[in-house]
């Protein structure tokens, strides 16, 4: 009944396994004892995968995750206070929107797509504007792939008594967040991603002393964290109508992430899905935008080639009809293209994926396949 | 591999098709020209069971139907106008809370559970108070399933000059919604009611020049429709990651209901299991709380036994083991049950459900299953 599956080479939704998908064949009563032990189970799982047992708790919120970043800054950042936003990409920008629309008083620090969050920076700006009360942060910065320095900003946050938001959308349960060792207020991720679930639902780890003070913060109802939580806690059930099928598929997801070994076992396989393709691509004449010591092995951005007729339209359609579904660039002022390395792939069809890319577009006449020394300067 | 699947008697999430959850056992890449397609043709699809296609679109929104009320209500009604909210329940209560937080200006008229809201004092409040742009009403009021007078009220809030907004969350797709006909500013709904698909997104049917008016309105970037019907305009994409199984669900749901000769056999499926419960239910002594005429055929609001000692727990755990799941009243001041008549069931599931309920109040020794005339005073 159902044709070869396409893989999905771009950061959520993602190839998820047949055994996560399988686990939505049945319908739930949001109702009922089981869903909401269901829920219980997932919130708790979620949490140990950030070691956040001690201090903090997990608030699961329907929607995509951009809704659960809204939620987090409007329920977390009191009025009366200032949010910094540490941007070098898209998703940095898309938090400096939010909090600007949501009416908080905000600051930015940028840096151009591909360079780091300078943690001194970072130090000096806390130091010059002391009303600064949070830090927001994107963990994985999935416009360009880059990593920023967590634990470093963590620490410079903290020793300025000021908390940090973490958007780990894109690296929780693969990289290293570790809620023990690094002071970090809340981190805000979606199921749709590292772990593996289907999209439709997002949540956020927050330090449960930090919700108890939030009650009434939040300018919106449906994104209230304060309220989602408390409701949690008395009843056992979300606030408003669940996802079931998408929390049903995500516990089936976490289910095979702790099967797989956790944490690191699943960045091993993302770390070798990534060395594959850079290795081929990067062979092929196709260099990676980022540095190579600031790149996740989470989704790599490549230099389009410098072919003046290249279309990343008619290069997604041939890829496409080879079944590997590629990224757009997320750019303004490079042409490049994002191939995901997460997701139910491993390195075998990651390989595929490479000689697939390098033939289209050799095929298309963009790229003469040379030995690397010849095409990058 | 799967047990017996419980029958959800709930009003969503709901019992549905096993077709229209294996269309959930296929990855879709959110930026990819079928999943595209699929969006389009789901919110055409939608558009035309109101038949809207003159002048409104379909914008769908992730999350719960919660977050597509707020949403409606934030992009829509500007803040130097005046909202009306009509509350005769809980949903009608939710509104204007949503419409509270997010600091707009709102009036209520209010009637008690079980009450229709009245044309002639909503055509008096209109008349004393030219500041009212805007009306909120619930369509059927999912807390008691009493349904209100939809056409009327549109004609009144039209010959204002008013918008009518209209939460359609439990009626859209079953009860007699004509945008052709009736003067309705937006609909509101979801994926997991009428429409018998999985529950994870909400849609909103609003006047294409309401929203081409609204921009820059919205108090919040994620419930932003205005942002959100533009970036599905020009891109075909939502604008956030898209609940992309949820979708397909819909898409499946959506087939099914056009095979099944749309809303007005839906309509006779729904009136056809409401019949036997109400018949089998009150001649067991159990009695609707709503007059006949004002119940639709959506959710039915039993009062529960007169006995001393009933606990809904007690009656919800025994059905359940029965295979069925119920659902708590939402009164405050009087102690009822609600059993959902909507779904991917059938006027013998019904039966059986009546049957469990009338015997397993019978075993727990809170009914005396005796002759309609003795019980009902
Ligand atoms: C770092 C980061 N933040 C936020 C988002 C937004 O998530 P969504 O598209 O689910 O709203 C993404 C999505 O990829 C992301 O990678
Ligand atoms: C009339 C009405 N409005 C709003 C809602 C809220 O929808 P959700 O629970 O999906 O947020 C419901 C849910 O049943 C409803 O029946």
């Amino acid at each position: 009944m159902m044709r070869q599956e396409k893989i999905l080479l771009t950061p959520g939704p993602l190839s998820t396994s047949l055994a996560t998908r399988t686990a939505m064949l049945k319908d739930w009563g949001s109702w009922d004892g089981d869903f909401n032990a269901l829920t219980a189970s997932v919130c708790a799982d979620l949490l140990a995968i950030a070691n956040g047992q001690a201090q903090h708790c997990c608030i699961p919120l329907q929607g995509s995750g951009t809704f659960a970043v809204e939620a987090a800054i409007g329920t977390l950042v009191s009025k009366s206070s200032k949010i910094l936003v540490l941007n070098n990409g898209a998703y940095g920008q898309r938090m400096q929107k939010i909090a600007q629309k949501i009416g908080l008083n905000v600051a930015t620090l940028s840096w151009p797509d591909g360079v780091p969050v300078d943690p001194a920076a970072l130090d000096a700006a806390l130091s010059a504007d002391p009303s600064i009360g949070y830090v927001g942060l994107i963990h994985c910065e999935t416009a360009t792939g880059l990593l920023n320095p967590l634990s470093d900003i963590a620490d410079i946050v903290a020793s300025h008594g000021a908390e940090l938001i973490v958007d780990a959308m894109s690296s929780f349960g693969a990289l290293d967040i570790d809620l023990a060792r690094m002071p970090i207020c809340a981190l805000i991720a979606a199921s749709g991603k590292c772990l593996e679930g289907v999209p439709g639902m997002g949540f956020v780890i927050a330090k449960t002393s930090a919700i108890a003070l939030a009650h009434g913060n939040s300018p919106s109802l449906a994104l209230d964290l304060a309220d989602q939580y408390d409701y949690l806690q008395r009843t056992g059930q979300w606030r408003f109508t669940p996802p079931t099928h998408v929390v049903a598929a995500l516990r089936a997801a976490i289910d095979q992430y702790q099967a797989e070994g956790g944490r690191l076992t699943r960045l091993a396989r993302y770390t070798a899905n990534a060395k594959v393709l850079i290795e081929s691509l990067s062979q092929a004449g196709l260099a990676l935008f980022l540095a190579p010591e600031l790149q996740a092995p989470i989704i790599l951005t490549f230099h389009a080639p410098r072919h003046p007729e290249y279309q990343f339209a008619a290069f997604y359609q041939a890829m496409s009809q080879r079944g590997f579904l590629l990224y757009p660039g997320k750019l303004t002022t490079v042409e490049t293209f994002r191939v995901g390395c997460i997701g139910a792939i491993d390195p075998a069809q990651l390989q595929q994926a490479a000689h697939a890319i390098i033939d289209v577009l050799t095929q298309l006449g963009w790229l003469n396949s040379q030995p690397k020394h010849s095409t990058i300067q």
